[in-house]
């Protein structure tokens, strides 16, 4: 039987690789409803390429003259349209939205009884403690899709939780990895956006290149593998090939290598615990490569790093301020209306300045957001 | 409950860290029988240290010796001797033998019902196919005690045998390595002896200079993991930091590192699959390393690596051959009677002047074993 998937932000970078994904084994999965934002033109294109129930975008007046043009598709819209593609009948949802858009659908599909492929780290870390806990109340499992936590996932797999000793998150360093913070001062984010490595959406490699993404990262593993913040370090890794390891108490460190091909741990997520051939261009050729780099990771140059573990221990709505501050200051850069270094300057007086509170349920987090979003956005008006 | 472990080999490299390992965990395992050889006097050591009920010997009289300063131990000796400890009443043999007189012990103690835990590599050279059919007959485990067949055997663990796309097992090249075939004329043992990661045994470490060693873990592999040659890639990899890697069929490339200390993989054959804390003086640090280099074998440089894989495919008598010619030449070059180019130059010739038969039991493996060492022999005397 066909596992059948609820897939959110079809039209983004991992939206269109897990379409990939499916596409490549017709005989084991199937999309039966999916989303996409304001991409209707990209939407089109999925929809001459894969046959799906219903359909979710942002906006209404998109809604029904895609509703006159496809007939034989239900759409629905916005928030609310989410919510409800979350709680159909399916068995997995692949969350690929963006940014803290994407916590209330993973809620909503875990509330309903369904398992979740998690590809918007949002979720976890702005809501770590809510899913955690609606997890366990619902007995429905997270697989991740990030490629840093599908190598960690990997690497557990045949080994008891119990006998890690810490988890080594690799780190590229993103763009700007060879640069000095004085020369960071007048980068613009066509820079920002030439990632060495991977190529994904733009949100997240301005967030490579400040490191948020990496403590992002950090908050995440904290979640998914409930895992102390003391054991969870960072490496810097240029080369991107070890995409992170597991340490063992015997020393034992097991380690996932591939292509910086993100359909390797969309496939994963999917295929759980067994595996499946995946067509790549270029798996990995390690003697072609040559060559690998690692180095203990610098917090005074990435500040970001060291904040997002001191937020994640703090915890409380503070996560949810800083992720919010930085969406803000991360949309502001790529615009053009903040220089790089005011991102992180932002970031850190916004959870500088916000009153610590406890998150009880959706509504303490959506103010924990407001929150953040309006205090960043007081001074990126100012700087416009 | 203990586990009770029969040491054999327990005064070389192996068998004194396997020593440690245990006495790291007294509450885990106990030894209750050892073999040494000729090394009475580390014996004795031994014997202060570990409380064991049986003590194999080579030679009689020191047995007879040994019986009256020790009147509450039983002794035995020779190979005899050796065969009595395997098919005594333990839960794990542990074979750190060196050489083809590590098979008979392996092949008595699973015909008796034993679980093996294997560092002995010519056991599987020689005799792979008789070890692999008395595994099936009697349901018995063999755990790898070489770090590269370890670091497979992690590597699997939680995953599906048949999801393998090949093992990659990774090469440091030994003392050599950067020599060319011109300068190898004249190298000394002392010289060879001077592993750049690893402290082994003499013959082992000779061994990895020619990469004869490489090659008996290719075939080791290919017997381990059911694994077609194919299938079994090395991987040059000069700081012997990824101990080995399996890549899947998703091109997914799971790999074990560590830091080079043979008490690792010793102690994941006890504890599989479990894993206990291991004191370690340097545990694997990435980012004081720095570096890591890989590049594709040589087998122009390293024509032992080849021979390997060609008598591997061919099988029969010819790998028993292969390994006595080894043994012999190997021996001969450590006491200076031949220079190192001529030790392959013997194996060679003993695989290719060696006639084609079948292996149907011992006495077959036996009489291959008595040829190469003939052939081997004969040209050592030739040039004594």
């Amino acid at each position: 039987m066909k596992k059948r998937l609820v897939l959110l932000g079809a039209s983004g970078s991992i939206g269109r690789q897990t379409i990939d994904v499916v596409l490549q084994h017709p005989d084991l999965y199937e999309i039966t409803a999916l989303s996409v934002g304001r991409n209707i033109a990209e939407l089109k294109r999925i929809l001459s390429e894969v046959s799906v129930k219903d359909v979710c975008v942002i906006e209404e007046a998109a809604m029904r003259s895609l509703q006159e043009e496809y007939p034989d598709i239900r759409f629905c819209c916005g928030d609310e349209g989410l919510l409800r593609l979350a709680e159909m009948d399916y068995d997995l949802l692949v969350n690929a939205l963006v940014g803290f858009a994407g916590f209330a659908p993973t809620l909503r599909a875990i509330e309903t009884g369904h398992d979740v492929a998690l590809a918007n780290k949002e979720t976890l870390v702005v809501g770590g403690e809510l899913i955690k806990k609606a997890l366990q109340q619902y007995g429905r499992k997270l697989y991740p899709i990030d490629s840093e936590h599908s190598a960690i996932f990997q690497c557990m797999q045949g080994n008891d939780a119990k006998n890690i000793k810490r988890l080594i998150i690799t780190a590229s360093g993103g763009a700007f990895r060879n640069k000095s913070r004085d020369e960071l001062a007048d980068v613009t984010a066509a820079e920002a956006l030439a990632h060495p490595n991977w190529s994904m959406g733009d949100k997240i490699t301005i967030d490579s290149a400040t490191m948020m993404n990496k403590g992002f990262e950090v908050m995440e593993a904290h979640w998914l593998f409930d895992m102390d913040y003391d054991r969870i370090d960072v490496l810097m890794h240029a080369e991107s090939v070890i995409h992170s390891m597991v340490e063992y108490i015997d020393h034992s460190v097991i380690a996932q290598l591939g292509a910086p091909d993100m359909r390797l741990p969309i496939q994963y997520a999917l295929s759980w615990p067994d595996r499946f051939e995946l067509h790549q261009d270029e798996p990995l050729d390690l003697a072609k490569i040559g060559t690998l780099h690692f180095a203990a990771p610098d917090t005074d140059r990435f500040p970001l790093l060291k904040l997002a573990y001191d937020t994640g221990r703090k915890g409380g709505n503070l996560p949810a301020v800083m992720n919010a501050a930085n969406e803000s200051a991360n949309a502001a850069f790529r615009k053009g209306i903040i220089p790089f270094l005011k991102i992180e300057e932002i970031i850190i007086g916004a959870v500088n300045s916000a009153e610590y509170k406890e998150i009880r349920d959706v509504d303490d987090l959506l103010e924990a957001d407001a929150w953040g979003t309006a205090y960043a956005d007081k001074i990126i008006r100012g700087e416009e």
